[in-house]
C-alpha cells in the first residue's frame, strides 16, 4: 500500500476530463426519448476514426508516442525510467451502442489520458511505462461478437477471426478493418499483443449498486461469465388469408415457443442471471404473409461457470424440443467464462480510494468488458464509478463530473503505484 | 344462361396468355429457396411501370382505350355498341409481396386482356362496354394496407386517405403516388369512380382445394372478412449484462406476452379462423440490449361476421391484460367484412364451366381481393383457378399453362353473357 502524492490529485483536472468527454460526445451525437443527449458512434467507422484524431491530437500534445495494432487497437505510451520493464496498461473502448451514452467506454481512455497527464505534471517519474489504450469494438454494437480488439491482443482468438462478420449493410469486419487501417496508416504500427505488468480498467458501473449504497469507488471483483447465440428458425412461406394454421410452418411462431421455453429454463428467483433476447430479424416481414425466416440473439449471463455452462448447453436442445414446424440451427458466437480479479489490482485500487478519502465498495461486473481479456495475460482490474439509476447503452446515462475525477484521481494513483513495483 | 360461342373458346389462345405471364415475370424476378422463379414488383415502383408499360402497348396494340385515374388505377376499355351503357368491369393487380409468385393478381390483369382480344378476334359484339382494370396496391407488401386502389374506386376511402402510410424506406405513399403519376402524366386521365353494372376478377385460389378435389373452376362465393392491427410496445432500454430481468421493461418479452395470450385468444379447433403475426420490428435490435421499442403486425380473417368483430375487438384488451412492463398502443388500420357474392355473377361463372365442359367447385375466397370493394357498387364474383399445393406469396407459386387457359375461357364467356345483358 503507498499514499498518494497530494501534487499527483491535485493534477487531476475535473472541468479538463469533463471537457474532453463533452467534445466527444459531438461524435455521434443523438437524443434520447425524453431529451437526452447520446451517442451512437459505431467501431471502425468515420465518426470513430475522428473521435481517435481527437484523442491521439491530445496524447500528442502530452507527448505520448501513438501507436497501433493489427486489430485497430490504439496505444498511448508514457515513457518509465527503466528500459525494459513491462507497462502498465489502462484504457477501455471508445465505440457505443447505437442508442448509446456518454461515457461507456470512453470515459476510460480519457480517465487513462487524465491520470497520465496529470502524473506527467505532477512531474511524477514512473519505473514502468504507462500506456493508455483504446481497443475496437468492445460493443459488438455494429459487429458481433464485442470485445474483439481485446481478444485479438490477448490472443484468445487471431485477429483475422472475425472478418467475415458482416453489420445490417452487409460490410464486412474485414473490409470496414481493412478501411480503417487504410485510413490510419499514418500512424506508427505496432505488432498485436503484449505482456503487460498489470491491467487496470476505469468504467462507469452500468448498475445501480455504488449509487444505492453511496459509494464513490466500485473495487471491481470479477466479471460474469457471457455467452451468446444466434438463433435461425426456417420454416415456409405463405398466404395469411388461406394457408390453414394447422399446415403452416411459421417461423415467428416457433421463434414464440422457442423463447417461452428459454424464458422456463433461465427463471431465477435469485434474479442473478441475466437473459436476454434483443435482436430479432423477419423475412419477408410483411403483414399478410406468414413468415419462412427468423433469426434472434440470446445473451446469456451468469457469474457461476457451474450455471453458465449447464443453462448455456442446455439452450440448443431446449429450443429444439420447443419448435414445432421449423428448421432450427442454433450457433454461440461468444463465450466467455467469469473471471475474478487479481489481489494486485483490487487491493491497489481499494487502498488508493481510502487514501484519498473515498468510500469503496467491492462488487461484481454484471457487464463484460475488455479487461476480462487481460486476465490470463497479467493482474487485472477494474475501478467502477456510480452512473444515476444504474442506467447505461441509452442516452439517459450519466455521471457527474465530480464522480468521474474522482475515478480518474483514484486511477492515477494506481498507475502510480502499479508502475512503480 | 347463355351457351358460349366456339369461336370465341378458340380465339383465347394458351400460349399468348402464358408467353405475356413470362414476360411480365422477368420484371423484378427473384429466385426461391429451392430455385423457383419469383416475383418482387412493389407498387408504384419503376418495375411497376414497366409492366404496366408492357401491358398497355398490349392494350393499345388492340385499339382498346387506356386511361388511369387519381390512385393510379389503370383501365383498359373495349366499347359496347350501346352507348352510355353501365361498363362490365374485370381485371386484378400486378403488384406483387416481396417474395411473391408470378401469377397472383397479374394473371387477372392478362386473363381480363385475353379475353377481350379472344371477344374482338372472334368478332363478338357486347351491347355494354368492357373493362379491364389494374388496381393500385392491392397487396399492401410495401405500403399497407392493401386494396387501397379498389377502396380509393368504390369510395370506400378517400383516394387521399393513405398518403402518409410510410414504406420500409420512409418514402411515402403520397409521395410515391406523386412520382408515379408524374410518370404516366402522358396517359389519359379519367375521374375516380364509376359504376360499372357487374365486376368479375380471375385469380389464382391460393389455397388447395380446388387441386384437392379435382375442379378446373372455382366459382367464388364469397371473402372473408379482415381485421389487420399495428401493435406497438414501448418499454426502456438497459444494459443486458447488467439490469435485473425483474427491474426491465423489455418490449421484446412484452411481444412473447401479447403474442402468446392473442394465440389463446385466436385458437379455433376447426382450422377456420386465420390469425398471423407476419412482421416484428425491434429497437434499438443489438443483441446485448434489452429492447424498448417492438411494433408488430396482426392479421385476423374469419368468414363469419360475428367471430370477426368479437375476437378483433378483443384483441386490444387482451394485449393489454398480458402485456406487463410496456406501454401499448393498438392501431386497427384495416376492416373488410365478409362479403357474399352475387347469384348474378356466380351463376354465369358455373354456367359458363359448365357449358364449356369444365368441373367447377363452389368455395368462399381465403383470402381478401378487390372484388370484396366492388360488392357495394354492382354485383360481383371472382373466378379461381387451381394453383399447385395451394402455394402463395411465394415463388413456389404455380398454376399450368393449361389451368389459366380455361380460366381465361370461362372469363371471356362470363364478359360476353354480362355485356350483352
Amino acid at each position: 500500500m503507498s499514499s498518494t502524492a497530494p501534487n499527483l490529485i491535485a493534477a487531476v483536472s475535473e472541468a479538463r476530463q469533463w471537457d474532453r468527454l463533452m467534445e466527444l460526445a459531438k461524435l455521434g451525437a443523438i437524443t434520447g426519448a425524453d431529451g437526452e443527449p447520446g451517442v451512437n458512434r459505431a467501431c471502425l467507422t468515420p465518426l470513430d476514426r475522428e473521435a481517435r484524431r481527437l484523442v491521439i491530437s491530445w496524447a500528442e500534445g502530452l507527448g505520448l508516442t501513438v501507436s497501433v495494432d493489427e486489430i485497430g487497437n490504439l496505444f498511448l505510451r508514457h515513457e518509465g525510467t527503466e528500459a525494459g520493464a513491462a507497462p502498465v496498461l489502462t484504457g477501455s473502448h471508445m465505440d457505443t451502442q447505437p442508442n448509446g451514452g456518454r461515457f461507456d467506454g470512453i470515459w476510460g481512455v480519457i480517465a487513462g489520458l487524465e491520470a497520465v497527464q496529470a502524473i506527467r505534471e505532477a512531474g511524477i517519474a514512473t519505473r514502468r511505462p504507462i500506456e493508455v489504450v483504446a481497443w475496437t469494438n468492445e460493443e459488438g454494437g455494429r459487429f458481433a461478437p464485442g470485445c474483439m480488439g481485446s481478444m485479438a491482443y490477448a490472443h484468445y482468438k487471431p485477429a483475422n477471426a472475425w472478418d467475415a462478420v458482416a453489420d445490417a449493410e452487409g460490410i464486412t469486419f474485414g473490409q470496414a478493418l481493412a478501411e480503417h487501417r487504410a485510413a490510419e496508416a499514418g500512424l506508427t504500427h505496432r505488432p498485436l499483443g503484449g505482456k503487460p505488468f498489470a491491467y487496470v480498467e476505469a468504467h462507469i458501473e452500468q448498475g445501480p449498486r455504488l449509487e444505492a449504497e453511496g459509494a464513490d469507488i466500485g473495487v471491481v471483483t470479477g466479471i460474469q461469465g457471457s455467452r451468446w447465440f444466434i438463433v435461425e428458425l426456417r420454416g415456409e412461406t405463405a398466404h395469411a388469408g388461406t394457408a390453414p394454421v394447422s399446415l403452416r410452418k411459421d417461423a415467428v411462431q416457433d421463434m414464440i415457443r422457442a423463447i417461452t421455453a428459454l424464458n422456463a429454463l433461465m427463471t431465477d428467483p435469485t434474479d442473478v442471471l441475466r437473459f436476454t433476447v434483443g435482436q430479432i430479424e423477419v423475412l419477408p416481414n410483411t403483414s399478410n404473409t406468414v413468415a419462412d425466416r427468423v433469426r434472434f440473439t440470446i445473451d446469456f449471463r451468469h457469474p457461476d461457470k457451474d450455471v453458465l455452462l449447464a443453462n448455456g448447453d442446455a439452450i440448443e436442445p431446449t429450443i429444439r424440443s420447443a419448435v414445432k414446424n421449423c428448421e432450427v440451427t442454433v450457433t454461440e458466437r461468444f463465450h466467455a467464462l467469469p473471471v475474478e480479479f487479481d489481489a494486485l489490482v483490487t487491493d491497489a485500487v481499494e487502498d488508493a480510494a481510502t487514501a484519498q478519502g473515498l468510500s469503496s465498495l467491492r462488487i461484481p461486473s454484471g457487464a463484460f468488458h475488455d479487461a476480462q481479456f487481460m486476465v490470463p495475460l497479467c493482474p487485472s482490474g477494474m475501478i467502477f464509478v456510480p452512473c444515476r439509476n444504474g442506467v447505461s447503452h441509452n442516452p439517459a446515462e450519466y455521471s457527474t463530473p465530480g464522480q468521474l475525477a474522482a475515478g480518474a484521481r483514484v486511477l492515477a494513483a494506481v498507475l502510480t503505484d502499479l508502475a512503480n513495483r
